[in-house]
């Protein structure tokens, strides 16, 4: 038997625990597997006070001209502008101060505060600023253009204007457009209810503690995508606690990270294919190259390796795209993009999608560390990371290339 | 008496109530107040899983190398290098296959995982793909460098490496980073606890319903900024509502929305005049001129207009400032700046700073609708705003300027 030949017996999956994997999807396959799994989920109907973060389902329209009539645009005296031509420092005019309730008669003024509907018959608001009461009587010092200081009905919006569209992201402004309007509900993308299962540190790596970094990783993340977290699972290292972990109902996503690679004791990716459907085990992807992705009773399951680098690699690629996509944002990846010229070699591995951590230095990028030094650390002293495509064997200086800056 | 003149016996501040503003402060010596007033908070102590989105408070160094020692870049089977040499697809090497807690023995090979510290003795990893077991014999097929496979010690980190400055944020990460070197905790800088207090409808402008909007607007503004809610105060809108809403103690910054205008019932300046120090009221800002600042038993107070869009100018330029400022982070508007050509005029107002919401047009911008637009509507279908300086009278096309992105 030579030594990349599938053992006899195994037909679902090829288990590459210690003999690494002799095949790998590439990146662009894994994410179409992605998306093809990426089951779009209930709309739901939320306040606009709870809708800030969320995710349009459908097109919002004003459901109501705004304001409703001609309106106050400031705090001031409502009158007829006819009526005040001529007025000015050196020739005040008087007006009859009356209630606003009542139509105004002539040469009548009365008060009005932002907002509020005109009285029948004026035209114009004078600020308290242009005028004087004295004794019961409105000393107006300048005239007024018809409309000045009225706001028109429906001119901020008309009923029936398209404010957004489907997939907008609502932010503060919006839900207070929305609370103005007196909507008291907008359709929002349903979140992705994410359960999240993390291996425990393996027991003969007592020199490092990175699993423990996993968790609080992908928390961060699953919540910056707009998931939620359904559950949380620690210490599944072993088949039957895998097993359990991955046992409906309640999530819409698992992601899990550990035990995914070529190690004795890397069980995840066998549990699935006993259980469920392991569709790739291998991608393309470094780091992140022992990713595996798989369903159980349907749902979608993301495998990430132990290793934070590429957890947080392979999370960002797959398992956070999906994530987005379920709960209706956009796929891409979360993060400016910027162009910038290489400065320092770019080294990548034929074959593989690299992840290159850089830093920004003088309006170009270089490389942090060598590929040796490709861990977490590089991660956190990066300003972003480039992403080498697998024909390519890396970036010479001068190349232009698209930066994602953290 | 002129009708811009003091009423007289009032020396502490300005009723502007039905007489307008006389006299504002420009928006920089209103940001020169707050810069004055806005205290650092106690820092506090936390874990990396908590400390996700906060600012550091003094400087993270490595408190130990990573990994500690020499350790398996990645699975496979620990040797000697020199032992290897000659190795071949047509030559392999045969190894014994020993434990790995023991010293590597001549011609021995120890199965190790990702992080594991090296035998005494191996100095190369090799990786299953290019091995194989048979009868507990391990074949080699290919030569190693030394180092190979093998993540020196401090390769990741080196103990007391700087990592972080103050002010950082910390991201997803960054926390994983500091869980991996088995920190406890972090240093990070206190968050203000914000007191909000919206006022309700004005009785009187029934035929609008904005003032609901400022609550949730500013509620997600402040916890964007770093700040944390101390308490929701609604309806204050009575001298005595207002007054028990600012009494301490409670909160280290009080933001309030509305009843700071010039209309007969905008109470909230003099009721801080009356029971505090009110500092600054009016401001060159438009829209946004009736904002007001002062302090209360030594607690900073700002008092935003209650119209909702500038209630939002307002806060982002003041109290936003303030909170974030108080909370270790930049004090500048948290949006990013692109610079842009005007491709239709920018109209202001000659002494008033003019936050301008603009749309982006084929690379250049162009004002959302015109002045008497400049409502919520107008923010909200807007791609950012430019702020005109209060000399200028606008921006003709082709001006050159600064555009802050929604």
């Amino acid at each position: 038997m030579s030594r990349n030949e599938k053992p006899a017996g195994r037909t679902k999956y090829d288990d590459v625990r210690q003999r690494g994997f002799s095949d790998r999807v590439s990146v662009e396959q894994a994410i179409d597997w992605l998306e093809a799994h990426a089951s779009r989920l209930a709309a739901e109907q939320v306040a606009p006070d709870n809708a800030i973060g969320r995710v349009l389902a459908e097109v919002v329209e004003a459901s109501t001209d705004m304001p409703p009539c001609d309106c106050a645009a400031a705090d001031g005296y409502a009158l007829r502008s006819d009526e005040t031509i001529g007025a000015s420092d050196y020739n005040p005019l008087l007006f009859e101060i009356q209630n606003a309730g009542d139509s105004l008669r002539p040469m009548g003024a009365a008060m009005v505060a932002a907002g509020m509907r005109l009285p029948q018959g004026a035209d114009a608001v004078l600020s308290f600023g242009a005028s004087r009461v004295s004794g019961g009587v409105l000393e107006v010092y300048s005239s007024l253009a018809p409309g000045a200081g009225v706001e028109r009905g429906g001119q901020q919006t008309r009923a029936g204007t398209k404010i957004h569209s489907t997939g907008h992201v609502i932010r503060p402004q919006d839900a207070a457009l929305l609370a103005s309007l007196g909507m008291e509900h907008v359709t929002v993308a349903g979140q992705p209810r994410v359960r999240l299962v993390v291996a425990g540190a393996k027991p003969i790596a007592k020199s490092q503690t990175t699993r423990d970094a996993d968790g609080p990783l992908l928390q961060a993340l699953i919540k910056r995508d707009g998931g939620v977290i359904e559950s949380v699972i620690s210490r599944a290292d072993e088949r039957e606690a895998i097993r359990r972990s991955m046992a409906p109902p309640g999530p819409d996503v698992i992601v899990a990270a550990g035990r995914t690679g070529v190690g004795h004791d890397d069980e995840a990716p066998l549990t699935i294919a006993e259980i469920g459907e392991l569709a790739i085990h291998g991608v393309a992807l470094r780091p992140g190259d022992s990713t595996a992705m798989g369903r159980v009773a349907g749902i979608p399951i993301v495998l990430l390796p132990g290793d934070p680098l590429a957890c947080f690699c392979a999370y960002e690629l797959f398992a956070g795209r999906l994530i987005r996509r379920m709960g209706g944002r956009l796929p891409e990846l979360p993060y400016a993009v910027r162009e910038a010229e290489v400065r320092r070699k770019i080294v990548s591995t034929v074959g593989f999608v690299d992840v290159c951590q850089v830093r920004l230095v003088d309006g170009g990028v270089e490389p942090v560390g060598s590929a040796e030094l490709s861990r977490l650390a590089s991660a956190v002293c990066a300003d972003g990371f480039v992403l080498v495509p697998a024909p390519l064997e890396g970036y010479a200086p001068g190349a232009r290339v698209a930066v994602h800056l953290y």
